[in-house]
């Protein structure tokens, strides 16, 4: 009955285009959702900070500075979501994606989990904060579809 | 004085058109109201999760998926509401009315309950959280009117 | 800089025109700011509670109907407030005044307090959580003016 | 490690003896456990507001009266316990348990449910809301437990 | 079943013994009740300020001084509280009483009010806050007692 | 992928022009960002209070009434912010800045320091609770190109 | 000065001693600091939703159930707790701990990392959310001496 | 009438002996008083990050790893305190001190500082926030007696 817009922020992994099928899906169901999410760009996303902020000797600080000039933008659009979707694929350790999902539940923000079944038992108190554990994007635009619209 | 627009989450009862009612009465007062609730297709609140999720071989577990995704809906939405209208009929248990209204109290948000006055005994702990205790939908188009413009 | 709207609650006395000063005083000027307010139809203000849920046969539930029916629009304004001002007159007893100030001071919102200088001593908790205690509504719209534009 | 004591709402069913299952076994257990809940005498807590506050010519206002005398015990127990277990019987409609347990919810406190399979269909929004669906008391005691030392 | 004690706090009225009626009362039925106020010696809660921090040529600047010392009291006593009880007598205009009210409200603490009949219409806004609306002091300790220990 | 546009609150030094270095920036960039910031006329920030709310005999009461004033602007602002900067120069105290700094810090908002390194282990503290410590206005205008698009 | 205790939740991996040595470190610095922690044995930590609440067909429920009653503990653990370690060790995903890491930090607790410096990079989300990033147990007994005695 | 500690943390300058000022004066008045605060040896203060994680190679580094220990119990005392005291001395740009006011104001504690008159208007927002402006420790030894005791 309302015209809300919903703001769903895509935590975790950015070596496969699930964003961009969930953007796609978004878009061809219609539904009033601004998608949000950290900055893809590993490259930028790793020096960021030096890059801006002059270089540093070693890796921590390195690290140090972009991760923190990274939570600039993930604390703000996390804390301006009304659900948070977190993907961890099948590489990597993807701590953060795990943080963001941690943080997302304190805040009290429905999350949606989106990943292979193979490593669900890994994951099992990060699916156990979730409202919904999905394996694959199109599941996540259904989800958000029946949340809005109530179609199935 | 204000061009605010009332955000009110209906919650409850789906099985009359009590809904219907309070959504024609605001649009033939012209209040500046957005209402919002739950999935009222009973079929499709109860299956969303095993439809999009997945089957699941027990009741017990196909209710969860379900209710939870149903609660991507319905939390969004009574944090994001002024009012939370709380509709109890004569069937049915409606233990997630009840729900609502215990969750929408611990938030803070101003309550209207709408119930015969034939069960306001076994209502009398969620009507005593509520601003106002109503028996018809006008009155709760009654109650928004006057709260918004201060007409009686 | 931006083009933010101030949200400004004016709570209390509904005996004088203070609230239209302020309103024509705002306008003059050109601020952004919305005016929100209780209902100041006394009689409708009393009545509202039996006039929409049904009669009661005492004073005293009379008035409980009415004061939980106008918390609705009250409580509403003033977390949806920027700014509160109170105003104090120098008849009647106004707790309701006083006790808006506390609730918008356990808030966190800015107070502004308006009234004469020959209640001052009887207002002093109140206006000792205040901002800015005014005498005069103009005084109040340089407030606002100075605010928002640093205007002196 | 340390020696916090837990503090844990039984809020629900009045009708069966639970809450002494609950208290035997935790003490058996010895576990450091401080179990709170509601005054569990129906007729004092359906008549306490007339009893101290005077009679009303209504059930109506009786109920408001004892209701609101009820909520000074059952809020300030429910927003000081770490955990908050929520029985449903297979008789009454028990609005108030479900209400407490959406109460409870919304701050964020770990709920266990307790009520038998049957109904869980009709409680599946609150059992989405909880930590663990129990069926019996001592798995409520397991729980704790468990919790608690770790021990199965 | 808990050892917990409760924290109550009294505030409004400095002019008659209630608060010693309260303290006889909660000591007489041994409730694990602690009782806590604002300071009551109304001369010392208007000269602290500046007998502390010095001398102002201006009843406004020392009522401002004194206000804001006892509101470190007042404030941290509220927020410690359990449950608040807010006296109003029949003289002065006791506008730091409902603004207490109004604070204790905002924090959702369970309130008491006390007072006399004959000023309830205007104190409705405050009572309709209220959990419980008494006219004498021993109605405060029998709530507390049913409260703590379901006695009537 | 939204539209999002974020608030920036620039508090701290009023004696250079690095607020226009930055609002210039903000805008060749392009970027969604709305700038607030206190108000930075020295002469008009001093004397607010007493200009509109009457003169006071002690430079204290006029600090206290103008410093009150100019609250209602930043804590409304600050509260308003996604990201807070905070500009520190090399003259002058400034501990309304170093304060906002901690008063963000507490509302958990990101936080960009700019100041120069040379005074960096004065302000160690104010800069642990930064996400960025940035020595030039267009470092500032870098951090926000990049956190709202990527850019580098 | 005074005699608080300070509590630490220490979350992560289970598979080395690192909890005793802390434990014994505190112990022999005389620290008044108590341990709190999930439920190390993995076996127990696996197992316990079924255990407790009955048998599940799927892995996937299995690992839901027991999440979610090990969530009882560690959520009012970690709500609980002044301080909180997170430990990683170089085998495994451990995702609970960058959750737990995640949680915290929404929370506003002070974070220790403990990790080697090899896996710095892939933590360096969760490092910049922390006051303290160590490596070894010991240097986590030395930042509690320090914070709470002053000692180096 | 109730036995409640309070909760004192003194916040601020570390050259002169005004904790142990008020430490005596809380001791000779037996105020049930715990007072808290930084650690206040210098030299420890800034080496204590790299004496226990490792040298840094830059002042900036060390002086970022040395605050953010330091915020570990500064955070944790300020928000465990009923009431901060902040004292300015006439030496040193004191920006922790004006931080930790600002952090103390958000959280909402009552604030007391501690000044002499001659830096009054450079303090004046953090006075604007304060409770209490005194310029000798005895004077907050005062206050704390009066607040806790009503004596004056």
């Amino acid at each position: 009955m309302s015209a809300k817009r919903w703001n769903v922020y895509l935590s975790g992994e950015i070596h496969s285009d699930w964003r961009e099928q969930i953007r796609l899906g978004v878009e061809q169901a219609g539904l009033p959702v601004d998608l949000t999410g950290p900055i893809t760009d590993h490259a930028a996303s790793d020096e960021c900070g030096v890059a801006i902020l002059g270089p540093e000797e070693t890796r921590a600080w390195t690290d140090h500075k972009g991760a923190s000039v990274n939570a600039i933008r993930t604390r703000t659009l996390i804390e301006a979501a009304d659900v948070v979707v977190v993907r961890f694929g099948d590489k990597y350790r993807q701590w953060n994606a795990a943080f963001d999902a941690g943080y997302a539940s304190a805040l009290g923000k429905p999350i949606v989990t989106l990943h292979d079944e193979s490593i669900g038992h890994a994951l099992k108190e990060v699916d156990a904060a979730a409202l919904a554990v999905a394996e694959r994007p199109e599941q996540v635009v259904q989800i958000l579809d029946y949340a809005i619209t109530g179609r199935l």
